[in-house]
């Protein structure tokens, strides 16, 4: 039977795939409303069309005066201004204030011709009628958003290749910027092998079982801002995935094909995905558990995965290896930080030294700590990833981890 | 002007909250196609209608044998197996197997009746015509996934409640569970007022700036699996307001009043919700940095949240309400872990005894450890927070954080 002879560990396995790749990537990009651009990837820098905000706005509820008309004013020796009025919210601040004279101004109001700082209300006191007395002095520009201040009429405010977050969306739509340009989702088709494979929706007879991986990898490509663009199921038979292949080439961004783990349909796959074309099959095995037979493959420009065919080990290996191909596909930036929950280990958990392993866990809370508990389980046992809230990853240098370890437990 | 006299601290003022509400909550669900299901609420329990797997299975590529007929074979001394044929992939397994019978089997393929264990193909070797040597004994289980030993028949393996990650999407497709019924995602009406407030798509005139606040929201309501209903934009006027809110309440799971922060407005919100119904505003003021002016409030039964009008004290206290809110209305678990990055603060951070003050910080790498910087921008720059990656949370009991202390960075 053919061994894996060239085992690479995981890391130079990503690396070799990626960098295997047309770079620069190319982009397509599309036109959408900001409002449904959410997690979308920008495609144009935005540079702002206007200064933000546009003119000089209170940051408090008080009075706008000339800072100067304020010096050496306190609660037994205030400054007496007379007041000329209020700022409406939401219109422009018509009047002009000369030195010893004030406005009512609200949170957010204009800041009109000739103040240079708000006093807070709660630093004056109303004097005779259209006069208010100062309490406290304020310093020029005080408690003034000074116009642009935010941001620069003609600044960059966000590159191409950002992922909007809700607070983006947000900016742009202060800056009036309504439509923008995004880079179009990745294309990945999704190509499940094995004789003994039917639909879910199918009659199971004697021999069969249901297809898991398509679903489950689907919801995760999702997730990760891909958009599965085939689902299909085919038997282990070359006339029908060789050209199932080739048109996925034509038409998708990325292909994932899982195959039954078993020697005749591994070779099938590696086979028909070298028969793609050049530089054909990268790697094909991996310093990893689960997840071991993996290939990664580049045809032509698209890149292929291969994924063992047991549904632990077809997910775990495509949360490694998909997450950091889109981010390249989308141009996004690729030193992301990774939020995990730290958490004591409750068992001993051996692990051979060389190779890199992702355990399943389940956390359970004990006060304010949390306690990592592998689930243990076959890696063709899918309920084992349902009762897991994470994976821990065990390094090549390590031979394993005691009970009590702190471990990092990166959530699905 | 009034003051917030009884500040809150912010976990007494969601429990205040959210033990106000209507308890059990009462569930509307809906029915969907299980591949369409991802990150929804399982509003049934489900139980698997059979076993998986539904026959036993090998787990490796080799032969099923009687593992009697096995024992004390090594190397020098095989036992010799007649070869009875092959387990064909996806079919039944029809042939019966005798003691020193074997069938050639793959991963995945049906245990043949009489067999009870399966030999790795690399402990054997082709020997005569007709005939295998064994090279190593296998006991009576091994290499065989038994029958339901992933899940049994009528086993309840998804309980109501449980969100539905790609996993559980597999999962449910491996029994053939193609359709789920769920929780319908909680309608959440946002209203944002303010004289000066226009819509992103309007030409600005002096005095005005653009709505942020509904769209942060928006896109932050939907990633927390909410359906945001209504979007509105209204002037400071109680004629307006009133019935926009009695509105949202009839029709609503959730309302969220933007308002301005100065003092006129936030006595128009606080009374307009007070009139809403019982028991009315719970909570006016928490000890919290930004968002101080937060009004939390119940009115017959619909929880109202009603934020300051600056885009960050908004975004942030909404970040901070209504996850636990939403996750509560969709009966999800309510302490789920939360993952954060550890990183290493880059300056002196000062803070109020007594206040629980909430930072965006900026995560830079150094070598394998994370810098967490402090952003700074007043609270109305909505940049502020584009500019951050995610919020360190400075605890009440703390007055500050040092230069170098490990904090938990909560991404964004």
């Amino acid at each position: 039977m053919p061994e894996f002879l060239h085992l690479l560990p995981p890391d130079e396995a990503l690396k070799t795939w990626l960098t295997a790749l047309p770079q620069p990537v190319e982009f397509n990009c599309e036109r959408l409303d900001t409002a449904q651009a959410l997690n979308r990837v920008l495609g144009e820098d935005i540079t702002a069309p206007e200064a933000l905000p546009p003119f000089p706005r209170s940051t408090v509820d008080g009075y706008a005066v000339h800072a100067a008309s304020t010096f050496g004013a306190t609660p037994s020796l205030p400054a007496y201004l007379d007041l000329q009025g209020e700022v409406r919210m939401g219109q422009e601040a018509t009047l002009a204030l000369e030195p010893a004279q004030a406005a009512l101004i609200h949170t957010g109001g204009m800041i009109p011709d000739g103040a240079d700082a708000v006093v807070m209300i709660e630093d004056t006191q109303r004097a005779h009628e259209g006069q208010i007395e100062v309490l406290k002095a304020v310093a020029s520009g005080e408690n003034i958003l000074q116009a642009g201040e935010d941001v620069k009429a003609g600044q960059l405010v966000l590159p191409a290749g950002k992922r909007l977050r809700p607070q983006e969306i947000g900016g742009l739509m202060a800056l009036g910027v309504t439509s923008v340009l995004v880079r179009k989702r990745p294309r990945v088709g999704i190509i499940s092998t094995g004789d003994e494979l039917i639909s879910p929706d199918q009659q199971l007879e004697p021999g069969q079982v249901r297809d898991v991986n398509s679903y489950s990898l689907a919801a995760l490509i999702n997730r990760l801002g891909g958009e599965v663009s085939r689902q299909l199921l085919l038997p282990d038979d070359r006339q029908q995935l060789q050209p199932a292949l080739k048109l996925a080439q034509a038409e998708d961004d990325v292909i994932v094909v899982t195959a039954g783990s078993s020697v005749s349909e591994r070779d099938l796959t590696a086979d028909t995905i070298a028969a793609l074309g050049k530089p054909g099959v990268l790697v094909h095995g991996i310093q990893i558990k689960p997840g071991k037979p993996t290939i990664l493959a580049s045809a032509e420009g698209t890149p292929v995965l291969g994924l063992p065919g047991n549904p632990v080990s077809a997910f775990i290996i495509a949360g490694i290896f998909l997450p950091p191909l889109l981010q390249l596909l989308l141009g996004g930036a690729q030193n992301t930080p990774q939020a995990v929950v730290a958490a004591s280990l409750t068992v001993n958990i051996a692990s051979l030294a060389g190779r890199e392993d992702f355990v399943p866990v389940r956390l359970q809370q004990e006060g304010e700590a949390w306690l990592a508990e592998p689930v243990y389980g076959r890696s063709n046992l899918i309920f084992t990833l349902v009762r897991a809230d994470g994976l821990i990853r065990i390094p090549p240098a390590a031979t394993g981890l005691d009970k009590g370890a702190q471990v990092m437990v990166h959530l699905f």
